[in-house]
């Protein structure tokens, strides 16, 4: 039993008990808690800087690129953007409570699914300390406890808004221990948060391959993770050429660092000789590197010889993958075997073509004549995300507060006995 | 690598290929596919109780009770209930490709959520060879592969069966290798069918606890297991006694080994000296024995006193813990830390309690007025069982054949771009 095991099982152990009695919690008291935090955030601006100046002050220690230094930084913006997610969190309807499915059933009882919290999620992340107070909104929306595990380099930032977060959800009547964070950080923190299993109820892990590959390899308590993306956009022989260059442009380039956009754009042989001299100029009007096959280089010549490998990069720069395809079967054959099963499109205006597409390709979303820069938690209707799901059991896709709750069965007799 | 890894690889790899495949067959072959299975086992019943004649003559060798060469043993009875499985399963409405909150988006896309094949589902089993048409039937019906991995005393019986219950769902269009099993048995071949990370998509163990630990312990892939039910019967103090008391017996003595079966037995302080007696002597008149905890043996003296094991222990036998409580907050505190969060009851005329112990007990099942025994898939309507989660999350309690899908999120766009 080391300094770090006794630590992370004590506090893994209050916030499981706090989650038991947040169980009775109504919905008032979690959105008055919202607001609550949402107040504290603004109100101790002052000491979150503070804090937040302390974690930069080491950011040369750490070795941060301007780009990690920028996601570290809480500036006013940032802490006002907190509050209003968390009180955007407190406006949306209580996903727990929900009874569906009730059915009367021929031995007398009366059976149906409660939607109920989870219990305690334990919630890893790194670099951009706003995150705490996202998940912090989330997890609590759906009465759940979290524990916290953020990176090193955000120590401070994050221990200071878990601690003003939590007592301000305490102030309204949320049991101590809700919002709570590890505060020694290294590997072996993480190794006994996902060793866990009958205290912690779900760890989901959000930041680099490494993190992400470290949780799921030691894990003894079920992971939802979020991988990459390797998106595709697959044009038809049917499809309009003005929409698949507009959505090839758009699914490439209108935020090429993200999981969401394509990686990779497929075509129709009937189409590549009309379709690719159009795509690649608009690509490449946009600064776009192109990687195309030998079909695809007969017809514009100009580009890069994509490698073996191009087929399973998630670039996420200003760089696409070019294939063409005979058919239909063999795009969906590729995307199946390449694809992150992230999100895939298709441009056509056949429905049958459609329906083959949207049946066969075994991702998370699957979409026709629409840009893969639509496959977002907000862009679907779900208020705030939690993250995207790229695996397939629970939550798969942009999850939602809902995709924080489980179920439970809930039968009611009438001193019924079985026969 | 092994022999067996590559054993193991070779038949997931091939399996998963048809679960691929499989995502296009329409609900017409997977239910002729079905009803084809269900002749072949009556077709082929002289060359399945062959099969199984070979495996009851190694019981001595493997050192089987008399109980589990029961178990083991392929009577006509047994066969035919296998082939009426699968019929019944045909029968059910197929859980796949239902499309649901659908939702118009202001961005001008349409976007909402396909119940989809989960994929290539290992399913881990001991000893009861009948599961093998059961595990295929249900997973084919959901439009999954399954990779079958029985216990070594019936691996005749099982190779038999899958070999033919594939061929047979072949022979309607379904494509080959979608029921696959694994047919050399040791403990390093389960090691790796819960590390084929990337291959299959769930493994679902059925058997005893050494079993499901080591799954739970080694695997890199999602698991919904079942480990074990200790179940909860409490009478509040408005309880209708009458009722308390047929509840109580029903809930253990209907069916004493099987994990729905209440093992510790809960009573308000209020009523405790009027229910006590009742119950003690309708339980002992079924052979019960009670261990019980000091103020309930001062009601009734002739009961055995409790050791602090008793509260955790599955008797599965005709055994009960007997506990007096001050208060319902009480008896929710003691189930939430002794459970195995499998199913609890309470007996109550309050509806303010009911409603307490319904939100507050953690519990795949919970009850009102009911027997735990209630708690079953074909009891609440589902259907077949492919068994009870005691996990909480994807399913948790009875699952049926619907909780062997996940699904995708779908969008329809007009050439729709993110802006």
């Amino acid at each position: 039993m080391t300094d770090i095991h006794t630590h992370v099982i004590e506090k893994a152990k209050k916030a499981k008990k706090a989650a038991g009695n947040m169980a009775v919690v109504g919905s008032a008291v979690k959105d008055a808690a919202l607001r609550a935090m949402a107040d504290a955030i603004l109100d101790n601006r002052t000491a979150i800087r503070e804090a937040n100046a302390k974690d930069l002050a080491k950011a040369g220690e750490y070795g941060l690129t301007a780009a990690m230094i920028d996601r570290l930084t809480l500036t006013d913006k940032r802490i006002e953007g907190m509050a209003e997610g968390l009180r955007e969190i407190a406006s949306f309807p209580d996903p727990v409570g929900k009874v569906t499915d009730v059915v009367n059933r021929p031995s007398g009882i009366r059976v149906g699914k409660m939607t109920v919290p989870i219990g305690l999620i334990g919630f890893i992340y790194e670099s951009r300390p706003n995150v705490t107070a996202d998940a912090a909104g989330l997890t609590l929306k759906a009465g759940n406890a979290v524990l916290l595990r953020g990176g090193k380099e955000a120590l401070n930032s994050n221990i200071a808004l878990a601690t003003l977060l939590n007592d301000a959800a305490v102030s309204k009547g949320v049991p101590d221990g809700v919002i709570s964070i590890i505060e020694k950080i290294d590997r072996e923190g993480v190794r006994h948060m996902i060793e866990a299993e009958g205290i912690i109820d779900l760890v989901i892990p959000r930041g680099g391959k490494g993190l992400i590959k470290a949780v799921v390899d030691g894990a003894r308590i079920p992971v939802i993770k979020h991988y990459e993306g390797n998106c595709h956009v697959y044009v038809d022989k049917t499809a309009d050429l003005d929409d698949a260059v507009a959505i090839t442009v758009n699914s490439k380039t209108q935020r090429p660092g993200v999981c969401n956009a394509a990686e990779t754009l497929l075509v129709h042989r009937d189409v590549a000789g009309t379709f690719l001299p159009r795509a690649a100029t608009a690509l490449k009007e946009k600064g776009v590197e192109l990687r195309a096959c030998g079909r695809s280089r007969e017809i514009v010549p100009d580009m890069k010889e994509a490698a073996a490998d191009d087929w399973y990069t998630e670039y996420l720069d200003l760089i696409i993958a070019v294939k063409v395809v005979d058919s239909l079967e063999n795009a969906v054959e590729h995307i199946n075997t390449y694809s992150s099963k992230h999100t895939d499109t298709i441009v056509t205006s056949d429905i049958l073509a459609a329906d083959y597409f949207v049946t066969a390709v075994d991702s998370s979303s699957v979409m026709v004549n629409a840009s893969t820069r639509f496959s977002d938690g907000g862009v679907y209707g779900l208020g705030a995300e939690i993250g995207i799901s790229t695996d397939k059991l629970h939550a798969r896709g942009p999850m939602g507060v809902a995709d924080l709750t489980t179920y439970k069965w809930v039968v009611y007799g009438t001193g019924s006995i079985r026969t």
